[in-house]
Order: structure tokens, then C-alpha cells, then sequence
């Protein structure tokens, strides 16, 4: 084979009491990127469309570059060449996990063009590599994980990994609301410290025992009740201009909860029905228009769709 | 009717990694508690048996005395009277529920006597009342949600009362040691600090996740994994003479994971099928044994028992 293309889909992570835990795959937008080998060693990017020129192609300050060369080095090929073509479809600091997207699309299409048949969680292990650069360097894998794996996961170990597929109701959506500005992750990681509150802390993994119990048995009221986020979304909503109003447009055309889709600005909504989450997303996006002025785009799916695939070996 | 029994089952609380949240009941350990009508207002406590004399009968300082005073009061019928006899199938201190059970069987045999088919939500809240003058003021249900409700739970709200019942897997069973010292909860809590690191509370409820789905799925590895608590036990283990040694001896004899019930001092240990709960409960018990010459009983129940229930109504 000489190229191999590969897709990595957009990621929502920190799903309301999940912070750097719970994450879901969506459908219809992601990253595509193509590689092919080189006769010098290394990698090298040598274009990424989509993103308005704001990405370095640089391969150490590059989410797929790190990833790709982690994987060189982890699995003794270090003496290999990659070239790499990255075609972005989720905008970098949106909160949908693109630095991940693209990261997994590297270690995916590396894989395949290596022929190295590597498991899963070494996969997984080199993508959280790229993922550091863009996090201030903790790591999470609640972007990693789905996009890699697909579905709606929980993130139990990074060390080693341990990720554990919960599944969802049948009927179980996302409305996805982009206010036009950019949050970076590492910035907005910092400003929740590094102390909460034990009271605070019980509330949040009360929730997540909830919001598990759940998503098992199609308890949608018990889902509703257990998205609440007590640890990130108070710091992090005010970073979110509009974010109070898109979140009350979302409830009252019925959805489950809204919360920050990572650090933001994409705020999601998760819903019963395809019907909510539309009427969800339209509302959302006349809201934050009417609250900031701020041009805006919007998108559904369903939760936990499928993760990073071939596209073609040519 | 002139006398109602009743009876509420021990309870571990604190299920590994569910401080505050995880808990369920045991079988063929609990407190019986009779009442009758009185002529006067209030409550009387005319005696407690089994506890060695060191609970106090002024119902101010009694868990039960506070709970059916909350009750009275909660439904505007503080001109009844009511008089108790308890007798204590559980250690006071002992991390085993002692003081829930009693709240809990005070507010059953109240509503029973009084004839007032109180939903459950309101006897979890009256109950609650008596088991915070145990804890040092902080209100926590993972003793008296599963001792009125029976089952394995987690409480995923105080206010209003949220008690989700978690499925556990056929088999899942429980070595229970307690070495004959007393502990306090209201000073263990106090041990806990107000605040953890947030790296830390992510750690939590990643496991959190983890076992409740590992529950709901029969994942009897994926619970294993899941146990740790990185909370309570690295704080509250110290306070435990011979923690160290009963938790290598129940792992060493097959257990899933074992960790404090409770404040302590009695150990848990979670294990596939009665044999290995029956191993790990002698394994830990000459563990303690050896390790600090203190004298320690042993228990094994399965998970989830039935809750507080009826004996007779005369």
C-alpha cells in the first residue's frame, strides 16, 4: 500500500458530571487525514486544510505529529518516515475534541501503514500524547477514548488504560451549539484549580453513579436529574458568552440537560428524540444570537456513534 | 394495634470508591426496635438492650429518639407520644450502620403505630435526622437509604431524597471482619479535610463509573478494577490496627477488593460466590489476629439484602 486515508470523528467530553471521564462519539463531522510513507525518517505535515492556517504544521507543536512520532519511538520504528495530509472538520478550539480527532486519525493511519496490528489501548496510549500538547499536559482521555472507540465511554484508568463502553437509549441525541469563539483548553483547564471542595466532590460522583445507572436502563428522568455538573461548569460557563441563555433555551424545548462540550464554546444538549434535539438546537442558536450577537452554528446526532476507520488504502 | 416490631438490617456504607453514595445492606445482622403509644407527648426510650449501656436512652442523643422526634414533628403530630425498646443487633461504632438501623426502625415503627402510610422518601429524610447527630452534622444516606430500601444503592441526592437502586451480579457476596475497637464516624470525618485535589476526585468517580457499570454488566474484573477508593481508605486505613494485613489476606484469597464499611473498624471484603467470601472472612480474621493480637469477629452475607421490614403487629 502507499497511502492510507483515515476518519476521526468529533468528540463531546466532561458530559455534564463526567469531567475527564465521559465522553460520546458524533456523527458527521470529524477529521480526515491521509498518510503515506517517506524516505526520511520522521514525520512531516505537509498540509492541513480547514483550519484557516491556524494550526502548526510543525510536527512537535502538532497534536498528530506528537502522537505519530510517539508511536515511532514506543514501538522502535524511529528510523520510519511519515508524511501526513490533514483535512479539518472540527474546528480547533471548539470543545469537540478536533486536537484528539486528529491525533487518532495519526496513530490510526500509522498503524495501518506500518502494518503493526497494534492493540487498542497502545493506539490509545500514543494518541493521549498529542492530546497533552493541547491540554496544558494533564491528560484526559474523554476525547481520546470515544474517538477512537466510538460510542459513549468511561475513562475508568490512564494508567493503564480502561475504558469501560456504557450504553445509551436507544433514542438518545445531541443538539451541538458553536458560538464563532475560541477557547483553549490548557487556559480554561487552569482556571479550576487544583482543590475542590469533598462536599462538592461527593455531589459530582453522586451524579455520575446516577447518570450511569441511567444510561443502563433507559431511565430518562434519572438521566435528566444526574447530568448536573457541580465541578467545571460553574468556572467555566461565564468563560461562555451566551452560555445561560442557550442552556434555558435547551430546557425548555425539552432536553435533558445542557451542559459545556469539553471546555466550550460548543455547548451540547442531550435529548430524547431526534424531533427534541433539533427544536433544541434551533432555540439554542436563536439564543445565543439574541444574548451576544455572536455568529454561531449548530448540529445534531445521535450519542455514540462510530469511531476513527479506514477510509481507503490505496 | 398496640405494639409494633420491626427490624433494620446492618449496612456497609463508602463501597470502595462510593464515599457517601455507595451502599448496601446485609443479611442476619440488625437491630429489632418495638414500640408502643404513651399517654404524654414525645418520645420515651425504655431500654436498650444488646449495647452494653453505652447509648444514651434522652432521646435529644439518641438516633432513634431524634428520628421519630423529626417525624412528630415533621407531621404536626408532636402532641402523640411514643415509647421504645431497642434492641441493638449492631456494635455502635463498628461501621456497620448501627446508628442508621435504629433511626431507620424508629421512623418504620412510628408510621406503622401512627397509622400514617408516610411515602418513602419522607422516613429516608426523618431517618436522616437521627443518623446526623452520629455523624458530626454531616448528612450522609449510604447507611439509612439501603437499610430502608434493602438492595445495593447509591443516593444520588439528599435534597430532595434521590436513592437509585444499582442490579448487582447472582453471586456477589461479602466477608465482613470487625476487630473489637470503637470508632467514632463524626472524628473519622473530620480526618477527611475539607477539600481534595481535583486529580484525585476525577480518580474517584472514574472508578465510580467503572463499578456501577461492572455491576449492571455482570463484569465481575471491571468491579475488581473498580473498587478503589483513593479518598477515605489512604486516610482512614491508618486508623484501623491490621487493615493492611486483613486486605493482602482477603485479595490473596480470591476477593474482588476489600476496603473499610464505613468509618471502620470493620473490614469488607466483595467476592464471587459464598466459598471465597467464606475464605476471605477466615483469611482476614487470622490476619487481624496475628497482626495485632486484638480479638475480631467475622460475618458473611450476600449483597443487597432485603431492607427494614415488619416482625409483628399485636
Amino acid at each position: 500500500m502507499t497511502e492510507v486515508e483515515v476518519f476521526a470523528p468529533a468528540t463531546v467530553s466532561n458530559v455534564g458530571c463526567g469531567f475527564d471521564v465521559l465522553g460520546f462519539a458524533i456523527e458527521g463531522v470529524g477529521d480526515r487525514l491521509s498518510v503515506t510513507l517517506r524516505d526520511q525518517p520522521g514525520v512531516e505535515i505537509l498540509s492541513i486544510e480547514g483550519a484557516g492556517g491556524t494550526i502548526p504544521r510543525a510536527p512537535a507543536h502538532n497534536t498528530a505529529g506528537v502522537a505519530a512520532l510517539t508511536l515511532l519511538e514506543g514501538v522502535g520504528e524511529r528510523n520510519r518516515g511519515l508524511s501526513f495530509r490533514i483535512h479539518k472538520g472540527i474546528a480547533a478550539g471548539s470543545g469537540l475534541g478536533s486536537s484528539a480527532a486528529s491525533a487518532v486519525a495519526a496513530v490510526l493511519a500509522a498503524d495501518e501503514i506500518l502494518e503493526l496490528e497494534l492493540p487498542s489501548e497502545q493506539l490509545l496510549t500514543f494518541a493521549l500524547e498529542g492530546e497533552r500538547i493541547a491540554s496544558g499536559g494533564v491528560l484526559h482521555a474523554d476525547n481520546v477514548a470515544p474517538c477512537l472507540f466510538g460510542g459513549f465511554v468511561a475513562v475508568r484508568s490512564l494508567h493503564p488504560p480502561d475504558v469501560v463502553e456504557i450504553p445509551v437509549p436507544r433514542g438518545l441525541c445531541c443538539a451541538l451549539v458553536r458560538p464563532h469563539i475560541q477557547i483553549q483548553t490548557s487556559e480554561s483547564r487552569a482556571l479550576l484549580g487544583n482543590a475542590i471542595p469533598l462536599s462538592t466532590a461527593v455531589h459530582q460522583w453522586a451524579n455520575v453513579a446516577g447518570l450511569v445507572a441511567g444510561l443502563f436502563r433507559d431511565d430518562w428522568d434519572l438521566i435528566s436529574r444526574s447530568l448536573e455538573d457541580v465541578v467545571a461548569e460553574p468556572v467555566r460557563g461565564s468563560q461562555v458568552p451566551g452560555f445561560q441563555e442557550m442552556k434555558e433555551a435547551a430546557i425548555e424545548s425539552g432536553a435533558l440537560g445542557c451542559s459545556l462540550s469539553g471546555s466550550g464554546p460548543t455547548v451540547f444538549a442531550l435529548c430524547r428524540g431526534p424531533e427534541t434535539a433539533e427544536a433544541a438546537a434551533d432555540a439554542m442558536l436563536e439564543a445565543v444570537g439574541k444574548a451576544t450577537g455572536l455568529a454561531a452554528d449548530r448540529h445534531t446526532t445521535t450519542v455514540g456513534a462510530g469511531g476513527a476507520r479506514l477510509l481507503q488504502v490505496t
